[in-house]
C-alpha cells in the first residue's frame, strides 16, 4: 500500500526540486496539506505564473518577464559603456548589493565546461560577441566565479574582447574582508600576495 | 535591485516548504526555470490537484481523495476487529510495508502536546471514542512514536480503550534488528532488557 494517487503524484513531483529526496518530498507534501494549504496554493500559482511568463532578457539573458530587463532598459546603464559578465542572475543581485557597479550585465547562465558538452554557444557567447562588435562598449569586467571553469570562461571571453579591441578586466582575488588569515586557503592567499598593492 | 517581480514571488512562495530558506528557494527557482520547466509545470499541477482534492478519510483520518480510504473500504480489514493507532499517514505506509498487520488504522495527525495547545479534540480522539463505542473492535494497537509525547498519547488512548472494555496494547520497544548494541541509547536498551523474552 502506498499513499493515495494524488498524494503520490505530489510527492513524486516535489522530487524535481534540487536537493529533495523521497523523505523530504513526503515531509513537504504533508506540511502543505496539513499546515499550510494557503502557502501551497500561492506556490502552485506563483510557479505556474513564473513558468508561463518569466523568460530571458533579450540583451543580458537574465530572468525577466519583460522583453528587456530593468537594468538593460535604463539609458544611464546603457551609456556607461561598461559590461559585467556574470554566470548567474543571482550574481547580478550580489554585485548590485555592493553598490559599486553602475554598468550593464551579461549573464552566461553557466560556464564553459567541455566535459559536460557546454560550449561557447550554450552560454550565449555568440550574442556576447555581437555586443562586443556593436561599438558602444569601453570595458568588459569578467566576474565569473573563481573556480577552474569560471577562470577558463573568463580567459576565453577576455580573448574575444581583446580581439574586438576592448579592454577586459578580471575582478580581484584575495582575502575576503572580515575573514581570518588562518582560515583562508593557500591558492587565495597566493592570489592575495601576487595582487598586493603599495600602501602610500 | 532584486529579481523580477514574478521570480521574487516564486522564490518567496517556495519558502513555505519546510526546511527551505532564501538560498535554497533561489536555487530551486533557478533550477525549475533553467533546467526543468516540465518538472515545474507537473509540480504546479500536482500541487493544485492535491490541494483541491486530497482530504481526510472519514473513518481513519489518513489522506485520501475519496470519502473513505482504500484500507477503510476493505471489508476484510473492517472485519478484523483490530485497530492500529498511528501519528501520521507515513506511519501507515511503514506498518503496511512490514506486512504483519491486517487490521484498520486510525491516524491522529499529531500527538497530545498541551504546551502547544494540542488537546484530545485536535488529534481526533472524540472520533476515536465513537469508534471504540461502536462495538466492532477487539483490540487497539498503539503505534504512536516512541517519544515522550507519543508515549503520553498512547497512555491516554489506552485509558480510553480500557474504559470501553477494549484490550489496548503498545508496540514493543527494543533493539532494532540489524543494529549494533554499542550504538543503541540507554533508554532503548533498558526497554529491551525489561521486555526480554524467554528462549525455549
Amino acid at each position: 500500500m502506498k499513499f493515495s494517487p494524488l498524494l503520490t503524484e505530489l510527492i513524486e513531483a516535489l522530487r524535481c526540486l534540487p536537493g529533495v529526496g523521497p523523505k523530504s518530498a513526503q515531509r513537504m507534501a504533508f506540511h502543505l496539506l496539513e499546515r499550510n494549504r494557503r502557502g501551497g496554493a500561492v506556490l502552485a500559482d506563483a510557479l505556474q505564473q513564473a513558468l508561463d511568463k518569466v523568460g530571458h532578457c533579450q540583451r543580458c539573458r537574465t530572468y525577466t518577464e519583460q522583453d528587456v530587463c530593468d537594468i538593460c532598459a535604463s539609458p544611464k546603464r546603457q551609456a556607461s559603456g561598461v559590461l559585467c559578465v556574470v554566470e548567474s542572475p543571482a550574481d547580478i543581485v550580489a554585485v548590485e548589493q555592493s553598490g559599486q557597479f553602475h554598468g550593464r550585465y551579461f549573464v552566461l547562465m553557466g560556464h564553459l565546461s567541455p566535459l559536460d558538452g557546454i560550449g561557447p554557444a550554450d552560454i550565449g557567447l555568440d550574442q556576447l560577441q555581437r555586443a562586443f562588435s556593436a561599438g558602444d562598449l569601453k570595458e568588459v569586467i569578467l566576474a565569473t566565479n573563481p573556480t577552474v571553469e569560471g577562470e577558463a570562461t573568463a580567459h576565453y571571453i577576455a580573448d574575444m574582447a581583446n580581439s574586438c579591441g576592448l579592454h577586459a578586466s578580471r575582478i580581484a582575488h584575495g582575502v575576503p574582508v572580515g575573514g581570518e588569515l588562518e582560515s583562508i586557503d593557500g591558492t587565495t592567499l597566493a592570489h592575495s600576495f601576487a595582487g598586493r598593492k603599495r600602501v602610500e
